[in-house]
């Protein structure tokens, strides 16, 4: 027996912003699980503005997408046949064989988890990877420490949103930006910053000044460019940026010229750290012992930005990098 | 009683390249040395370019000269008078009361060292303020360790020289970049860089990478810009770089667009740094314990241009910043 199901492969590499033609949608036939192996319907796929990166043919911390082939990513699904150990039908599990509708795998790339009452969806989000990120930034690579400011760009987004509720749950004074006014009123009265400005009300600098008169200590970057110059200027002595991402650079043609004020960083004894959040997995544990109770009595919040069905998951995609989302992308398969 | 000595005086803060009428030449009286102070005769002070900024009435991670007070830096000397603990008349002092013949000051503020059969001029140098500069960059700042290749930039400076030996030393590869074809040979033949380029030859990038064909590890960066960049296209996953300088930048009267390939830093997971060496003054005894013996023996060389005169500091100080010396400039005193 086998089961017919479908999955999206990488039609052409995007150049630029992804078009859907980029995509395609194609109908498999799933062999039965082997030994050792499980088969998954997947509830819910992620999409993530780093998949953009692994569509260009070019060397980086993941293997790029192929041409032709299935992509990949985050998901949570249902086992629904199983010969692997400790894995059951019925066991909620997530996994990286996202942008299909079933998987086949083996049991140890699968991680059973309890969803305690919460949509299959959250391990997705705050108890997934962008919560995940969020908390091993501010803490293992910024070195989050007590009357830090912290600045947060994308504050809106999967992972900003959680980085400033993380800080401010710690008692920090948090600033945020984004990119409307809906996500900038968003941002102060649901998610509880300090302060939020839309970036493109004006000049990030000018905004973040009069945001953070005192200087900010932490910079949360999800967004590069422009918006990393900003924090540079409002650093305080011995500022700290944790780069989890530079989305304003994902579909440039040409290198992006800023920040042009890198001599700052010297005089003002400023760290720039990248990272990249599987290196940080063992942080999982202390992420679900410190966040999951805050999401349980509402201190922390997290919205999803939920389409429908495989067949969007490219313009899911497409939508994302150009912001269309409030809080975390997934499509519900 | 009193001791008539002469001092040099901020007489008007220069205007793009200092001229010799920015500075006066005073004769002064000081006097006697009070409780716990101690009066010393300055043997040679140090010239270094981070006092062309301290002229300009601009906040600084220092603060500006005064108009018409006695200029200050780095300085040594030896003990005439003391009411200081464990001071006695003959010992060899560092201070920071240069640019003046003799200085009254505190004894807390006078550490003594052992001249080792050295010239005292190498407490401003290889084990002073460039020495430090360079530990403290290479150990503390980019967390220097075994296995890593070193990338220098100005490595025939004052700084870079000594970076690179101190990581040859610890059994480092070491890579330079200098700017004559005559700095290039002098980085190989007489410190033991492994490779060295000049940058002025062709695109830094390409230099860098056909000299480290295995990526670099670590950068200590004296120069900035397009150098800045290169060394992030050429880093290993985890690469550090220590930002000492960014020289490229200091005459610019544009923002450097470079670097502009600051989203490497997320995917290598790579670290800049910017530092100011006071902040790791308490490494100057491991420097001198691990350092001053290299230089006794010869394993560490370093050059010095020296003037002789209080009379002659300006003008030292005036054709130090147009890149008259070789090495780290002094003035006899």
């Amino acid at each position: 027996m086998s089961t017919p199901t479908r999955e999206i492969r990488l039609a052409a590499r995007p150049h630029g912003e992804p078009r859907p033609t980029d995509f395609e949608l194609v109908d498999v036939e799933l062999p039965d699980p082997g030994a050792d192996q499980v088969l998954i319907r997947n509830t819910y796929m992620s999409v993530d503005p780093y998949m953009r990166g692994r569509m260009n043919d070019v060397k980086s911390y993941t293997p790029p997408f192929q041409l032709g082939a299935a992509l990949d990513g985050g998901a949570v699904g249902e086992v629904v046949a199983s010969n692997a150990e400790g894995l059951a039908v019925g066991d909620v599990v997530v996994h990286q064989l996202g942008w299909r509708e079933h998987a086949v795998l083996a049991g140890k790339h699968a991680r059973k988890v309890d969803p305690q009452g919460l949509s299959p969806s959250a391990f997705l989000g705050v108890l997934g990877m962008p919560g995940l990120t969020a908390y091993a930034g501010l803490l293992d690579v910024a070195g989050l420490k007590d009357g830090d400011v912290v600045f947060v760009s994308g504050a809106a987004g999967a992972v900003g949103s959680l980085a400033g509720q993380i800080a401010k749950l710690r008692g920090h004074t948090v600033i945020g930006s984004a990119g409307s006014a809906e996500k900038v009123a968003h941002v102060i009265d649901d998610l509880g910053f300090d302060q939020a400005f839309n970036y493109k009300d004006g000049p990030v600098t000018e905004q973040l000044a009069a945001a953070a008169p005192d200087g900010i200590d932490v910079y949360f970057d999800n967004v590069g460019g422009e918006h990393l110059e900003a924090a540079i200027d409002a650093f305080n002595l011995h500022g700290r940026a944790a780069l989890c991402g530079m989305i304003s650079n994902y579909n440039a043609t040409e290198p992006n010229p800023a920040p042009r004020n890198m001599m700052t960083l010297v005089g003002k004894r400023i760290t720039l750290r990248g990272f990249i959040v599987t290196d940080h997995a063992a942080r999982v544990k202390d992420l679900i012992a410190e966040v999951a109770p805050a999401v349980a009595d509402g201190r922390i919040r997290f919205r999803e930005t939920v389409r429908e069905g495989l067949e969007n998951a490219p313009q899911a995609f497409i939508d994302l990098l150009r912001g269309a989302n409030t809080g975390k992308m997934v499509v519900k398969l």
